[in-house]
C-alpha cells in the first residue's frame, strides 16, 4: 500500500492511499478519513459510495463529511467507482465502464476480467483497511450517493449483520426497471435477469426486508429522479412495513449541495446506530 | 447578469452568475450563496477571496462554508482571481497572470488593459451584488486563503470602514519582501516599491493600523510558510498593539482541508461583527 497524501484535517487524517488489487486487477485508490480518537484505538467507520463519474475524491473534498465525523469519533471511507488504468476496458459513455462500476463483479467481456466492485468494496478494501487501520470491523455502516447509494442499499441488503445503518443520498432504486440500470447489468452480468436481482434494493426489499435503521433523502428538483424511481423502493419499504425514514427535500437537486446539506444528519444518524 | 447555475443549498441558494465588467473588460463570473434568510430581506455578507490557480469555484465547493453561513444568517461572494479569456495576457507560471491577479491594478503591459481586481472587488462586484440581491452593503466582512488572505488584509486596511471584520487563511503577509509577491508585484505595478506598499498588509500594519476584529489561522506544517511571512505581520500586529487572534494550527498544511476545519470559526468571528 503506497501513501499518495495525508492531510490533517478536523483534528484527524485525511489520507489518500493506492494498492494492487487482486479483484480488480489493477492499482486502486482510496480516501480514508481517520478521526483523532484513532489515536487510541480501533474507531467505527461508515463507507461512502459514490456516484457515476466520482472517484474517490469527489465526496472527500466536496461532501463536509469529515466536520461530522470527526465531531462522531468516525471513520469514512471513500473508494473510487471502477477499475482503471491502461488494460482496462472503457467505453465512450459517462454511465458505462471506468467511473461506473455499479458495485457489481461483471460475467460478461470486456468487463470481466477487471470490473469486480462488488467483491473490492465488500471483500477486499474491507480486509485492506482493518488489516492496516485503526479500524473496528465490528461497527460498520455504509451510505452513498446516486449509483452510490444503489450500492450502499444493495450491499446492506445482500450482507445481513455487515452494517449498523444504511443510508442514500438520492439512491437509484430500481435500476432493474429503469435506463440507469438496465444498460448497465446486462453489458456486465449478460441477458439473465435473474442475475440482476440482487443489485436491485427494490427488488431485494421485496424479497427479504431489511433490519437495519434505513435513511434515505432525494431533491424533489433532482434533475435525475425518473431515473431513480425512489417511489419504487418507497412502496416496497412501506408494504414491507420496514421502518425507515424516506425524506423528500423541497427544492434540492441531485448536486453535491444537496449531498453536503443533509450530510450531518446522515452521520447522526450513522452515529446512533453505530455507539448503540 | 447571466445565471449560470442555481443550486438549492442549506436552505439557502448557491449560485453561479457571469457578467461584463468594465473594470476588467472581460466576462466575470462569481458565487454568490445567499441563506434562507435572504427571501425576507437584505442579509449580512462574507466575502472570500481565493488563492493562487482558484476560480470562483475552488472555495465554493471545497470549503464547506455554506453550512455555518447558513446558521448565521449571512451571504457568501467567492469571486474570480483574475480576468480570463482569450485577449486576456497569461503567463505558464501558476503564480502570474490568469488565477493569479494578487488584488491589485496593474499598471504595467502586458497587463494593465485587464488585470484590474483591486477596483472589480473593492468597487465593481460589490455594487453588481448589491444592486441586483438581497444584500446589506452596511454588514460587510472580508476573509480569503493564501494570496486570497493577503486580498482580504490589504482591502480591509485601505478601505476603513467598510468591513465589520477581516480574517485569512494562511495568507501572504509580507508579499514586499518574499517570492510570493516580489515578482507580482513588478510585473504589474512596475519598480517603484512605492507603489507596492499598500498592497503589503505588513507595511500597511505598521503605517496605519487597524480597527477592526482580526482572526488569522496558518497550519504550522503549512508548505509554504517560508513564503507567507506569518512572522513579519504577527510583529507589526503586535507592535502597533492591535487586538488580535494569531493562531498557528498544529500540524495543519496550506490545504482545503484546512481551510474547512477553521471555517466554522472564521464564520462566527464574522457573524459576532456583523450582527453586533
Amino acid at each position: 500500500m503506497e501513501i499518495i497524501s495525508e492531510n490533517r484535517c478536523f483534528g484527524g487524517t485525511q489520507g489518500v492511499y493506492s494498492h494492487k488489487s487482486e479483484v480488480t486487477g489493477c492499482t486502486m485508490t482510496f480516501g480514508l478519513f481517520l478521526p483523532e480518537e484513532a489515536q487510541d484505538g480501533p474507531v467505527p467507520v461508515l463507507w461512502y459510495l459514490s456516484g457515476l463519474t466520482c472517484t474517490h475524491e469527489n465526496a472527500m473534498v466536496k461532501a463536509g463529511a469529515q466536520s461530522w465525523a470527526a465531531e462522531q469519533g468516525i471513520a469514512l471511507v471513500f473508494p473510487d467507482t471502477s477499475p482503471r488504468g491502461e488494460g482496462v476496458a472503457n467505453d465512450d459513455a459517462y454511465d458505462l465502464g471506468q467511473g461506473a462500476g455499479f458495485y457489481v463483479d461483471a460475467t460478461q467481456s470486456p468487463w470481466a476480467p477487471h470490473f469486480n466492485m462488488w467483491s473490492y468494496v465488500a471483500d477486499e478494501l474491507p480486509r485492506l483497511i482493518t488489516a492496516n487501520f485503526p479500524i473496528d470491523e465490528d461497527r460498520q455502516s455504509i451510505t452513498g450517493h446516486s449509483m452510490g447509494g444503489h450500492g450502499a442499499l444493495t450491499l446492506a441488503m445482500n450482507l445481513p449483520g455487515r452494517f449498523k445503518s444504511v443510508s442514500a443520498f438520492a439512491p437509484i432504486c430500481n435500476p432493474t426497471a429503469g435506463d440507469w440500470g438496465r444498460k448497465q447489468l446486462q453489458a456486465y452480468l449478460g441477458d439473465a435477469p435473474e442475475t440482476w436481482a440482487k443489485h436491485d434494493a427494490t427488488l431485494m426489499m421485496r424479497e427479504k426486508g431489511l433490519d437495519i435503521p434505513l435513511l434515505i433523502d432525494t431533491g424533489s428538483s433532482d434533475q435525475f429522479i425518473d431515473l431513480l424511481m425512489p417511489e419504487a423502493l418507497a412502496e416496497a419499504v412501506t408494504a414491507a412495513r420496514v421502518p425507515a425514514q424516506l425524506r423528500l427535500q423541497k427544492g434540492y437537486d441531485h448536486s453535491y449541495f444537496f449531498v453536503s446539506t443533509f450530510m450531518e444528519d446522515h452521520i447522526a444518524f450513522h452515529a446512533e446506530a453505530l455507539y448503540s
